[in-house]
């Protein structure tokens, strides 16, 4: 290998992470390159300023190179720091973007976060998503019967258990999930290895999926109200489970009683919508859908109710047992019928949350580029769909989320997954919530063409990742869809019966879980991608611990089954998967995923 | 050529530049990929929306291609917008970045700023720095005489025009130069064929450099006093120059009254210093040097008096008859001692500049990576030390400002200048001060080793670069310096002997200067690298016309003496130095640079 340098946020090189405003902290570079001289160089009021690096030695790095030492004054709320390296004929940087001779940008530059408090169970966690309706059916007494209401002016409908998602059903199907059903299935998911749950809303809604919310005091009685969840959140807690809920703050559902007495004149209601003339809808609402009025955070009325308020929703569910908050378009939050003070209220809602549960998870829903929200201030991390989710897909698959074919290359995906992993201080990119599909876009197993191996890989690589990853219910089984398209064919009723499982392929689901979770490196590892051609791409995931022992596990796949040959560095590697013992130059075939592993 | 894709900021891509927020603009993308449909992609409220474009014609356009025209809606200060373009078995992201497979994120999109108006003047000059006291002395009575007083514990000294500088020198020594000395020059600057000055400091102060003024409302009377200003602006406006002045806003001398008053406690005076019990200077000062207090923007009071009062410094001058401001440590200014609210300062420094004269010039030091300050609604531009100045000569002359070698290449410089390039609005790009050197750092000849050739070359790329060139007084003629390192030694005085000039250079200086202003590309094109080798890089600047005719110039340069073979695009250039006619593959010579032009 080339001679290099490396810094991250892993404890040799990092003393420790969030220490607060004021304080200064140790912080470490290695290199092999023959160095004269090491500085750090620390970003304030604007001016680089220059602080000499000493030489240290770590007790167990047994490696080739040195490594200095440096004391980082922790400044500011997000301190920006690079390292130069000067040689006998050369000097050069290193940050996040790696070694440059030139002078980069600070948005390349390390990031610290002064006092920053990281929700880290979810590091350690392996969520489940679940859209209650589909999921488990523990109580058909609670079942919505057939024409109890009108729903968008037309009956909703009720559905067996198992019977095809069709068009009609849209979001008037009911199919009679239930938090019961949930609690039920809490051994299948321990034995499958999750330790989390994300829930799709569970407050009172006329719809199936419940982003209309009627009522955000209560759990809707068709998923068995409110003592279900106490029952539910009782039984998660005791088999080590935490529950993430969905928090819907961007608009709620018409049928709302703020929005009915907002309609019906009440000023202090009237205040939390944003009202117009111009235009046929006389109120904001989400993409104009009327039953969806949106939120107006201008006068404060809604921040106290929803968000921040001693009493707020906010508060109220993690007080009541949840342990996170998952925000719904959590980019168009914000005053005046805009996402105006969008960051200023996602740092009110986490103030909120913290002080009232210091552990509390709270991540947006930003489907787009999160960079400019995901600052250490606000929440905690993002759903990455852009910097994951959608860009590995589309390599894997040969198309958008969409079904627009892209000829999108390894080398390029590695490019983009590395931009913005880097972009994010260490902690928020250790707590982005990575998946492959959601509710919200087509499945992953339908994307791949329903071909598992693929769908293997793609695995791997989310639970290799540096974030939290995150299964949509029934990937593991197998569960596909029958059209193409996202909603509703991405939410067919889980199958209970093992004759319709996958087995093989729940299995190897279980194998990456317990991978996952048995992995400091793959919980809060560096990040960095060692192998990048058209049809293959690997990365490592690497924590050096103080004493300057590294575990490293080393995630590859192709997306077609040719082997990959592959010079595998430093010594020994074992196949984390199937205990293989591996070194040297060998052909690996990674058209389902390989995690090799070493130092653990 | 590869089959690609093109949009910029110039008319045949965008219709007009600064729109009102709310209007709408036509943008145009021309490709010659076979498309089979194209979207213009825009960011509103955190969504991307998808706008679809159709094909149009452009009457002089004559190349191969088609080209596609959509609505951007200019809904924000600054919209963020991109192309997709679809083919049968692949879809494209055309962003500032280029062609991408993927979704960038969204520093990556091009922007377009709302009711944004750009000085452009500023793109239609070449600036010429002044440093006065070593420029020219016009009025040998108004110098400062020996012993006239003390600064910093030791008499001033007076220094012979033409004595080379000495260490003890440093900020005491007084060479004579005055604002008549300037008024004097402007024959040979018109000469030279600049048309704009930047004077540092000339306000009343007891430093040679003048950075330590005791009094913003009056000219030094050693520089000819307030009667000698009034006289250079009129002249030099007369000669069709503007004339910048430097502004000190984030410090003053302690000799400023205002400091005395805080001294002696008065309250008004008080609250414009940063007062402090922690540390052995009571106040917080520029690096902690006593002569310099730094002033406080926290109550109001500073900003009303020097920046956006009625009667602010910043007004005041304007009104006088200067044409705009370079704003000193622009990235220090701010709040408690630091560098906090500094954006809205300059906002507002700058709207209260733009009051007093509406195409007034304002631009900050920033010595450092200045994106964040620079989105288009505070200062029209920035010094280019950091996208431009600093890689650039770090590359020709194998090391760093302070003399640590580098061996940065060609294709590093590229990426650097290209992403800090791209990273700005398209207004603000094109109002970046370029330079190679100023009075802070070593000059460019010296760096370069004292070869002219190189010196060449690095003027070529500066008069053919993306923003505002500026020579540093003395360039044009060979001025040196005799001892590494930056002040006192790049400040000698100029010579008036032409048996002291270098007329060879000088000629080609005029000869370069010729050419950017008489350049519509050079002035406001597009920029776009085109040759990218470790010791050889050439970039390509076009306008084009609603017509759809393009203007272009190929700057091309090299560190070596190594010809380089180059394959020149689509049919025949002109050398624009020599006047040669060149086209197909040549071999170049780019040791000294070279300019090419076309459709002119």
């Amino acid at each position: 290998m080339h001679p290099t340098a490396r810094h991250n946020h892993t404890p040799a090189f990092t003393a420790a992470l969030g220490l607060p405003q004021s304080e200064s902290v140790a912080v470490r570079v290695w290199t092999d390159l023959p160095v004269t001289g090491v500085s750090l160089k620390v970003v304030r009021v604007g001016e680089i300023e220059y602080l000499n690096a000493h030489p240290v030695t770590l007790p167990a790095f047994t490696g080739e190179g040195q490594w200095f030492e440096a004391e980082l004054p922790v400044h500011a709320a997000r301190v920006r720091y690079a390292w130069e390296l000067r040689l006998p004929d050369d000097h050069l940087n290193l940050t996040a973007a790696g070694l440059t001779h030139g002078r980069r940008g600070f948005r390349s530059w390390f990031q610290y976060l002064a006092g920053h408090v990281a929700p880290e169970w979810a590091w350690q966690s392996v969520f489940y998503q679940i859209f209650p309706d589909r999921f488990r059916d523990g109580d058909p007494g609670n079942n919505v019967r057939e024409g109890e209401y009108e729903y968008q002016g037309r009956p909703i409908e009720i559905r067996p258990w198992g019977a095809p998602i069709d068009k009609a059903g849209d979001v008037h199907a009911h199919y009679g999930g239930d938090l019961l059903g949930i609690e039920e299935a809490l051994p299948y998911l321990t034995d499958l290895g999750v330790n989390a749950l994300w829930l799709t809303p569970i407050f009172v809604s006329p719809s199936n999926h419940r982003y209309d919310i009627s009522d955000y005091r209560h759990i809707d009685p068709h998923l068995g109200g409110d003592a279900a969840f106490d029952s539910l959140t009782q039984a998660a807690h005791a088999a080590d489970f935490k529950v993430v809920l969905d928090g819907v703050f961007n608009h709620v559902g018409n049928e709302h009683a703020l929005f009915r007495a907002a309609l019906a004149g009440q000023e202090r209601e009237r205040a939390m919508f944003t009202w117009r003339d111009d235009h046929e809808l006389p109120y904001h609402a989400f993409f104009d859908v009327p039953t969806l009025p949106k939120l107006d955070y201008l006068s404060g009325e809604a921040e106290q109710e929803f968000l921040a308020g001693e009493e707020s929703v906010v508060r109220e569910w993690l007080r009541r047992g949840a342990d996170g908050w998952r925000l719904d378009v959590a980019h168009m939050i914000g005053k005046g019928g805009t996402d105006e003070g969008n960051l200023e209220l996602h740092r009110a809602l986490k103030r909120a949350a913290r002080s009232e549960k210091s552990d509390a998870y709270v991540f947006g829903e930003r489907f787009f580029d999160p960079e400019a929200a995901l600052d250490g201030q606000g929440e905690d991390g993002a759903m990455n769909y852009h910097g994951f989710g959608l860009p590995l897909m589309q390599w894997l698959s040969g198309h958008s989320y969409t079904f627009t074919p892209s000829r999108l290359g390894g080398q390029e995906l590695c490019t983009l997954l590395a931009d913005t992993y880097h972009a994010l201080p260490p902690q928020v990119a250790l707590s982005m919530f990575n998946l492959l599909d959601s509710h919200d876009i087509p499945r992953a197993l339908y994307r791949l063409g329903n071909d598992t191996r693929k769908l293997r890989a793609a695995l791997t690589l989310l639970l290799a990742y540096a974030g939290v990853p995150c299964l949509y219910y029934g990937t593991e089984i197998g569960l596909s869809q029958t059209e193409q398209g996202a909603m509703p064919w991405c939410r067919e009723s889980m199958p209970w019966d093992e004759a319709d499982w996958n087995t093989d392929l729940r299995a190897e689901v279980q194998n990456l879980i317990r991978v996952r979770r048995n992995s400091l490196a793959l919980q809060q590892g560096n990040l960095r991608f060692v192998l990048q051609t058209s049809d293959a791409v690997g990365f490592v995931r690497e924590y050096t611990a103080a004493s300057g022992h590294t575990e490293a596990v080393l995630a590859l796949a192709s997306r077609t089954s040719e082997p990959v040959p592959l010079i595998l560095p430093d010594g020994g590697w074992t196949d984390l998967l199937s205990g293989e013992i591996l070194s040297g130059e060998i052909q690996l075939d990674l058209s389902s995923g390989r995690l090799l592993g070493r130092g653990q």
